[in-house]
């Protein structure tokens, strides 16, 4: 498997995840006498999901290009790695039609959404950070090793940053949590 | 982040773009009795809106190959106003599936889905003016900078076109405005 | 525009396009007591439908493929008579789906389904014919120029084809009307 | 036709193909009272045909990869045969959507379900081998023709590969066939 062929095939499965979560925008179904205006404000929730996922796999595609020019030669590991990040890319416009729909209705449904889609993020966090712990384990695979300590930052950035989405999660959830008694005081 | 590999993915995703309109077309539900070709004659706003926007995205993609074969060298703010240009890009079959939903019907969707359309649109553009900007404001991206005046040129008819657009907009609602005494007389 | 990314977007197109043709199929809605094998087989209109239309877009890129390799220079009629049948191509989804959904019913609904997907493969082989002419009107784009008996040759194969097409469409209809009085004999 | 077009086209479906899968996967129907968690969970058959069709699409293309490094020259049959397989893997959504509509309901459906997704598979396999054949027939189109006994190695294990999984299907009938008086005792 040559570097090249492998950047591509990512590239492609990148650029089709990322226009993909266009075919979740639809049209409104309009109630009689509502307008078109008020049918697409309530769509916000889809705009906001569509933002974000193009943003996250857009970085994503960054980074992955920016690890993959230190790559010197392709082996079996970092195959298996890759389709793996690309398996939890690709997945991205599910979880993201599963928020558009529920968030606004909030409650339960809102609450499981935004936890499906943090869920996807982290493992697709977890899945790069994986990858990118097997390109520097060693020298083999890497052109120029970068110093240690450099390699040593770039992982803790990762693990602070997986760190920071699940607090961020958590919190999301105990707040929900003490709101509860506030919605039902019976 | 080599050039190639930002052309590469550029070109993926105004491919896939441009091929998506068409899940905006959907066969007919017939009413009984209605025959087939009826049912194919009345939609025909998703026939102009595919037309319209596949036009624009192929033209989209030759302006971005123009402007980039004199991008010598490629920095961070020009990957982010690409990845600006993309997500517009990309965003065009949701109006246009919008426009192709409610242009027949004339009144407040029609207009809003116009205004949602253009209002795409002249974002897109600017998206484009804005990377055009950037690739030109200094001759360390490009192999050769063209003389200023052809700069300041490509610059003013990015401006115009821009303008002209606004002022079609505007004419629009102007005439749409003047016309809803008309419809109601009463 | 260098030849090399005209050729690669182009692929691209194709590539989408082929792969857009499953969507078409989808799962059955079963009736109460139908079961899924009498379901699926009701859709054989489906299958057809997307092996031709697969094997279609397969020659048309097989045949792009061939007429590039001779063209040494891209020029703007080119870029435009490209993106004209990349259109086409592009719509084959569409037809493909009228087709799919309309062609067991019988009737006008499946004469006009076979009427429209007709037209579009027309439409489609002209833009090819259009590409080809241009391609070979002079020798500014080839690299070598066949012999003028081999383009003479490759040009009327073309027509004759759209010819066959045009007349296999006359004769299904001819067969048709010829076939309505018998089925409405009072 | 040089064997980069016919990688990178190729390389195009399978990463279209394995993208796709994912339209899928829609956001749940809620019955009134329904959780989403409920409504999700319900939903376990399209996360299994996911997973199960995205890693199936992935070895495809790994392998495809492997056989093409051995090919020096690409010749008319070997276009048709990678055609043919390419037809087979772009289908897989197909099937993964039924698996994933039917599996659930068990009885005939699940059953003809998984009879279909096996066919295709199979099909698919069987597409892949007589691709590996023609390449490996004579050493017109292998750079370096590997030794006779890894060939027939190689062909064998496509041979027991197709025989394991057509003897997994003949069990699951027979197993199901053997179960059904215990359905119904009556």
């Amino acid at each position: 498997m040559t570097k090249n062929r492998l950047e591509a095939f990512s590239d492609g499965v990148f650029a089709i995840a990322i226009t993909l979560l266009v075919i979740e925008l639809q049209p409104p179904d309009l109630e009689p006498g509502e307008t078109l205006a008020h049918g697409l404000w309530l769509e916000w929730p889809s705009y906001v999901a569509y933002l974000v996922s193009f943003l996250t796999i857009g970085v994503i595609w960054l980074n992955h290009h920016r690890v993959f020019t230190q790559v010197a030669q392709v082996d079996g590991p970092l195959l298996v790695l890759n389709l793996n990040l690309l398996l939890w890319t690709a997945l991205i416009p599910f979880p993201t039609a599963v928020v558009a729909d529920f968030l606004a209705q909030g409650g339960e449904p809102a609450r499981t959404a935004v936890a499906v889609y943090s869920a996807v993020y982290v493992v697709m966090g977890a899945s790069f950070g994986g990858l990118f712990v097997w390109i520097t384990h060693d020298d083999r695979l890497l052109q120029r090793l970068p110093p240690p300590e450099v390699v040593r930052a770039a992982r803790l950035r990762f693990t602070l940053g997986l760190a920071v989405y699940l607090l961020a999660m958590a919190l999301y959830y105990a707040f929900d949590q003490a709101s509860v008694p506030a919605d039902r005081p019976g």
